[in-house]
């Protein structure tokens, strides 16, 4: 199944890609797509249901982050060789993991907004897992049934905040809008071979990063054991696995983000992102109203 | 005032600390000690309720984290002059953040779990802050005002896990119970001052951490308007500010946490934990409630 999240930012309903590529409205099946409606029982019951029963959603939705209600938001660093590679850095011996905010998290097609201060701001296509049950001490080999789906993540990264501002990249990862998290969450029986998707990344139409989970070194039932030896993982985190060579910090000479710049990325299967990116000074409040309203937590 | 949560945990109630020191039942004044409930406007409908038209909870009720619906729970690393020189670092030339897992978060005298395959599991009495309003590139002087009160956090911190485990220290900081937060969130306006609060913390009655707040290096607004360079800070979230000499690792020879310990804490007007410590494998299920069903997220 497809999965999606549609409406306001901070109201958004749940939702499914029918046969016709239309959206479905979830309301009266789940309450979102997030917490127990992750879980085996709860997917179970969205997929007793007969799309074609269940109502139409607006034509033109917007679409939301494909996941609600996320409690982690967990960064893998280095896990491309290719990647490893174009920074300069060593391959890690165990996963490097960081923390992204909860509330950096926007929809696929929102805004990306440039934050106060920034210097060198890049991108990052990924294959994101998110979780379905909790998963704390969980073997490898089990691994697969602790996860829901999956779904493309650009983790948008500063790198002067990530890299210069006193350890713990969490600093470059978190800002507001830096965490696009769709189009669809994908449930694994749909993903494929998780092992062979096809990732790109444009800006601005140029292809920046070209290249595939083939050359991820850590792979999902790994990492999700590896971080359950840490923490415990509840229904609805999401953990991003890393990304593939090209990003700007990686170019000679590199590439940053501008305001007027347009991302387009996409996974194999997964779908594809857009994000227009503005400066923080370009009226933050009109133009991203999820921006300062999306995130109310009460 | 001194807020509360009470009940059982996933279910917890609002409450406060009425003038017998009796907790009173807020459910009817606001939802929970979360999100809106902390801005000011919240804060001032607490206020403006009768405590003694306010129903008594129940004797011996469990208390529950202070805050409840955290989105982001931030730690400061080397934030006392004397704690960064007992670790043998160097005093940080900015502040270090790190993150916490919400789902480490746990009531103020629940049991603390020593995760499978720890070695060398710490305690670290800290002051905590509650943010109440969106904070987003605010500058140091407006800083108060986007603060709900403060708490005790005690930051148990697994070191092995910390320190060598590739980078990145939210991996020691993150086990289920590594977050106990209360017992009251104290509003600022009875919290004293901040810089000259006294901090102690005892295993099986043995003073290990004596302290205060006066040795802290970077001091509560400064923090908030700093993370909030590179993030945005939204009602509920928790920033544990850092710890003060006498941690496990800093003692010759060290000392760390055992199955059988009992951990007290205290901050100077701010109340006292008192945990107990258990092993992973000594009956997670029947022992401590709160660590399977506390969390679910729907």
């Amino acid at each position: 199944m497809k999965l999606v999240r549609f409406g306001e930012a901070g109201a958004e309903r749940p939702g499914l890609i029918d046969a016709q590529g239309s959206i479905r409205d979830l309301s009266d099946v789940v309450p979102d797509i997030a917490g127990r409606a992750l879980s085996a029982e709860g997917l179970s019951r969205i997929k007793a249901a007969d799309p074609s029963s269940l109502p139409l959603a607006p034509a033109e939705a917007r679409l939301g982050p494909c996941v609600g209600s996320v409690g982690s938001f967990i960064g893998v660093g280095l896990n491309y060789a290719d990647h490893a590679a174009e920074t300069g850095l060593r391959i890690p011996k165990e996963p490097i993991l960081f923390n992204k905010a909860v509330n950096c998290i926007v929809g696929p097609n929102d805004d990306v907004i440039l934050p106060l201060g920034q210097q060198r701001t890049d991108w990052e296509v990924e294959l994101a897992f998110v979780v379905g049950e909790r998963a704390h001490h969980v073997a490898e080999e089990d691994a697969l049934r602790y996860i829901a789906g999956v779904c493309i993540c650009n983790d948008v990264s500063e790198r002067a905040f990530q890299t210069e501002r006193s350890g713990q990249w969490m600093k470059g990862k978190s800002a507001p809008t830096f965490g696009p998290l769709g189009p669809w969450l994908v449930t694994l029986d749909e993903a494929g071979d998780l092992g062979a998707l096809d990732m790109y990344l444009d800006v601005n139409g140029r292809r920046m990063q070209d290249g595939g989970t083939s050359t991820m070194i850590f792979k999902i039932p790994y990492l999700l054991s590896y971080i359950s030896t840490f923490m415990a993982l509840d229904p609805g985190d999401v953990i991003t696995t890393g990304t593939p060579p090209g990003v700007g910090m990686g170019k000679s000479p590199p590439v940053y983000l501008k305001a007027g710049d347009v991302m387009r990325l996409g996974i194999s299967g997964l779908g594809e992102q857009q994000q227009h990116v503005f400066d923080y000074s370009e009226g933050v409040e009109g133009r991203a109203a999820h921006y300062k309203s999306g995130f109310d937590l009460v």
